[in-house]
Formats: structure tokens, sequence, C-alpha cells
């Protein structure tokens, strides 16, 4: 592992002096911003994680906004999921394709009203496909990214925490729902909702200014819960199945090959660019689709993709890969084509440091 | 500084075993890819950038590709720059603008024909702008990122070395023009050009086959050349004002503002997006502008925007900074309103480590 070189462009978020008083250890860039990695060790990190609670600087979370009376045309055209029962107060995964079908980001969609929309992005500048989109179409919306950065809550003990800070109602919130909480004399927006399977919150952190108050008082308060400051944890988010935009899918990829077609309604989702795209894979099904593997040896972190071989044919490719040491083995996430892809199938796996075995599980660690 | 934890998504390059190999000591992420910062140290890689010849993994600069009948029609919605006149075999350097005017890339053209060009492009997803205009104005173009990877050949003894390894016939290629060389009995387009001031090439090379085989024979031919790995210098851009997307510009900036105006015509850049925005702006002329600015002291590395002040008003910021050691003082980049932007003004800026004083040149140290 080499070191980051820092300079402007790798944006800084309102919560970095936080997270290097913390002890930050390592980073990956996200949408032109620092996105911790490792505080104590990914094990470490992990354990407590699923122990306790945590803050996590996830400002990286770019939001698209989109303002103005086309606001909820716009937000159709780019998702082939329906939206025309999505309420405010509501949060949607929302995978975003291209003419073909091609995924261009996973985010999640927040509905603040009929005519504004945030747009939480994961590693793309979505922000260029829906200007030009709304641009050439003509729509008549403005579209921004507003200066927003996502700290979430996550971990058993988030509610507790949540509450100490934001106040009893929090724990009523559901999942993929948010309110407006107090802070300090300010309304802040919180959803039920994180990159983790531990349970949590996303606090939409406006401007800069409460940024460092924020993020002090949950110290402050979650003393005795063991508050520590984490980050999306590669070992846990790979067990829990959670997909990771650039890492285990891109442009090349259908909603459908990435296990997304639930969050398709192809049929009635009416002008969403891909749409005509997307029927014909509706139709036929993919002929490859994510998979949760299990490989028994403990091995490099995977790089680069590590192609899942038959012979001499490419029948995948594994993307994403941990050692998780509550299961006792490397779980990993994997694109393997249908001839392959049942449970117990094994497969042979090219890594960086030579072949290993993996088993297609029935599903993820959770 | 941090690590930077390794992952699928920063992608790797067809050329990271041989900057392994070389001792790579720091990376900086570029269009999701890995984009190497340091040798031997940012200083040592700056003296011998400027006495010998480097070789560049600048695989970061990836292509857009736009190839169809409309390719040159949508090439000019993208630019206020007049592409009219450009020849096949001509590299340009076209600022690309949204429909407020501002920046969105500032990449170099590549015209291959006038059905098919290539846009080697700065770190924004700029594919996904392109993509977009081309899909909403029903353009006849294809819009993708070939495997393109470009390598550059850098410093004062690159015409002998690439001489050496392609031949002598390209000793005459003129600068932003590029020719096809033979090497092992491919034809590969190779362009002076180039993200230094010390002259050079660079190769654009297709797949990864030829990857390897390119950069071994550069080192192997140029021993006597004391030939190294290297990489975009933080000293030697910011003395040859050289601007970095993302650092010292970016959307809420215009050309203008960016000392780019020469690269606009705006009255005759007939379908440019952003025109009618720049008509206004190429008017009235920009309130603040990009300027070279030196400060006497040796500072930390510029992470963040610093700030300029006069009193308490903000009057500008700097992006960019770096300790030269061939002029004696920290050269910087700043954006500087135009009350404060003459040559020889005084300005108070406040950096991580406290202000410090610069002074307006009265151009960049060439």
């Amino acid at each position: 592992m080499a070191m980051l070189s820092p300079s402007r462009r790798l944006r800084r978020t309102p919560f970095s002096q936080g997270v290097e008083a913390q002890g930050v250890k390592g980073y990956t860039i996200y949408n032109h911003m620092l996105l911790p990695t490792v505080f104590e060790s990914v094990e470490a990190d992990y354990r407590h994680l699923k122990d306790h609670v945590q803050v996590w600087d996830v400002s990286c979370e770019r939001q698209v906004e989109l303002r103005g009376p086309d606001a909820m045309r716009l937000m159709q055209t780019l998702t082939p999921r329906d939206l025309r029962g999505m309420l405010p107060g509501q949060c949607l995964y929302v995978p975003i394709v291209d003419e073909t079908g091609g995924m261009l980001n996973d985010p999640v969609a927040v509905k603040i009203s009929d005519e504004r929309f945030w747009i939480s992005i994961a590693d793309s500048d979505l922000l260029l496909w829906v200007k030009g989109i709304a641009n050439a179409y003509r729509f008549e919306v403005i579209v921004d990214e507003p200066d927003i950065s996502p700290l979430a809550i996550q971990g058993p003990k988030s509610d507790e925490l949540a509450a100490r800070v934001f106040g009893e109602d929090i724990r009523t919130l559901r999942f993929f729902r948010y309110g407006y909480f107090h802070f300090e004399g300010h309304d802040v927006l919180i959803a039920r909702s994180g990159f983790s399977k531990q349970g949590g919150f996303e606090i939409y952190v406006e401007g800069t200014d409460l940024g460092m108050p924020i993020w002090d008082a949950l110290f402050e308060a979650g003393k005795d819960l063991n508050v520590r400051a984490g980050c999306p944890n590669g070992i846990e988010r790979v067990e829990g199945g959670l997909l990771s935009y650039g890492n285990d899918m891109n442009r090349d990829n259908t909603p459908h090959e990435c296990g997304l077609g639930r969050f398709c309604n192809t049929q009635t989702a009416m002008g969403c660019v891909g749409r005509d795209a997307l029927l014909r894979v509706a139709k036929d099904g993919p002929i490859r689709q994510i998979r949760p593997i299990a490989i028994k040896d403990r091995i490099a972190p995977c790089d680069r993709a590590w192609s899942i071989m038959d012979r001499d044919r490419k029948i995948g490719q594994i993307t994403s890969a941990a050692w998780s040491p509550d299961f006792d083995c490397t779980v990993a996430i994997g694109m393997v084509r249908m001839t392959h892809w049942d449970p117990g199938t094994e497969l042979r796996i090219e890594t960086q440091e030579g072949p290993v075995t993996g088993i297609v599980q029935e599903q993820f660690w959770i």
C-alpha cells in the first residue's frame, strides 16, 4: 500500500479535523473526496462496528439536487424504478441507467417535496449526466451539488446514541424514512439508513458550521457506549451483500445482472432513458449475475478484478473480497455466468497471488 | 499523509507493474484510477525531470470517444472553441463548459477523422455529460470510454529516447500534432504533448498487451540517458502555469476566469451549450482570474483552498502551491479578484499553518 498525496482536488470534509484527531490510518477517494477506510485495523473496526456504535464521515456521499417544476419528471427519466408512489419523507434506492441499461450509479433518492429531490450518490459524477439530460430535454429544473455532507451513526447502539443527541423521537423513525430533528436550534434532516447491516442513521449536515459541533456532541454523548470513529467496513459490507459501485458493478452491467431487478419497474417507469434496453433484459433475464462466493483461503486485498475460469474460458470475476473473522473464510462478491451460478458450484479464481477455489453461496452472510 | 487503501474501484493500469517495480512512493486518484505522484522525492523527481527524461504512467487521462456522423457536431456542442479548422492529426486544448459557462473539464481533443474524436480528459466523469448531451439531442454518434492508456515521455532528452524506440521521424513531429509510429509490428498513435513544460510525447496505448513491452523498451533504450519513472510534478507544473482541473478550477469557474479566454471563440462556436452564458462573460470580462503568486515562506502542502483576505473580506484563494528549488520561493496558483490582481500586489494568505504573504507575479516561472 502506498501513500496518498494530498491536494485540494481530493476534497477534505467538514469532519476531516475530527477524523484526523481520531487517528485515521487509511483513505480511499470517493467522488473526489476523502473517505476514511481504517482507524484501528479493518478487523478491529469490524468487531467494534458489530458490537458498539460508530460515527462515520461519509461526506463523499455527495448530493445531486433537483429543484423546480420538472424535478419529478427528471427523476423518473433517470431510473427504471417507478416513483409515482414516492412520498416526501421517503428514501428510495434507485438504480440509474444509461440508454443501454448500463448502471451509471446506484444512489438513494430522498424526496423533499414534489419539486425537490436529493440524490445521495455513489462514486461517479452523476451530476454531469443529470445536468446533461436536464439541459438537453429543456426540463424546468435546477440541478446542482449543494453543500451537504452526510454523517452516519452505525452499529447496534445507534438508536441509543442518536436519541441522546437528537431526542427520543428518533427511535420511532422507520427504515429509509427521514425526519427533521433539533440540534442547537437547527432542524437537521436525519434518515434511518447507512452503508452497513448493523442499523443506524445518516445525518444530512448542511454547510460546514454544524459539522464539528454535531461530531463532538456524538462523541461526548457516547462515551459510555464506547463510540468510535469508523467508516464503511470492507468485511462487514461484503458479508451483508452491500454492492459498491465501481467495485462490483459499472456501466458494463445492467441492474438485473447486479441482482437489482426488484428495483426496476420497467413496464411502468415511463420516460426512463434506459427503458427500451431494460425491457429486453427483463424479458430474457440476465446471463450473468452477482453472487456471494466463499473462499477458504486468506488472500491479498482484491485490488483488481479476479478472473473466474472454466479451463481457458473466463466465466466471471470477483470484484470484492475480505477475510471474515465471524465466518472463518474470505467472503467475496462476484459476477458469474448462468452456467456456473448455482449455489454449491466450485469456481477456480485467479488472484494476483495465484489460483484459489471458491464456492457459490445460497445467500450473503446475513 | 495517510495510506491509500487498494480496491478495484481505484483502477490499476497496464503499467502498474512497471510503476511498482520502479518503487512508486505515493499516488493520487484521477478519473477513478491510480496516478503516481512521487518516486524518489517530489524535489528529486523535479530535478531529474528538468535534466533528463522520464516515463509517466498517465493512463488516468482516460479517453471519451465520439464515433459517428454527428461526432463533429457533438464536439462543437461541448466547447466554445471554434473547431471548424481542426484537421485530422491535430490535438486541441478545449475547455468544456455547461449551460452556465462553468468548466466541466479541460481536456485535449484529438481528431482522428471527421467522424471520430478522442477527448483526453482531466479529472471528472466527462463521459456522463457527453453521453447525456448526445442522447438527449439524439445525435447520431456513439460515445464510449475506449481501452486506451496514455504513456508520456517527458524531459529534455525525450526526442532522443523516443527516436531510439519509435524511429527518427518522431523528431519532426510538431507540438500538439500526432502521427502513427511503429512498435513491434503495430502502428501506435503518438502526440507531441504532455503535462510538463520540459517537452515530450504522449503514446496512446490501446489495450493492455502492448503496455509493458513499450514500458520495458523505453527503459532498455534509455539506460545511458538516465531514464526514470516519473509523474506529473507538483513543483514543475505550478512553475509552468499548467492548471489542474479540480485543484485550480471547477464548475464554479468560467474559462475566462481561468485565463483560457484565448481558447474561446464564443462568437463563432455555434451550438456550444454554454454559448449564451459565455457571450455575456466575454463582453464584461471576468472579475476574478488565475494569477501566479510567489510566497517567500516554505509551507505545508496545499491540501485545501487557502483564502486570500483583505482585512475581513475574502478576495481570492490559492489552490496549488509548492516549494521551488530553482526559484527559491513557494510558487502558487490562485484566483484573485480584479481589485488585487495587478502584478506586485501584496496578498495576505490564510494557510492551515497560519497567515503568509504572497506577491502577484507578472507571469508564471517559465
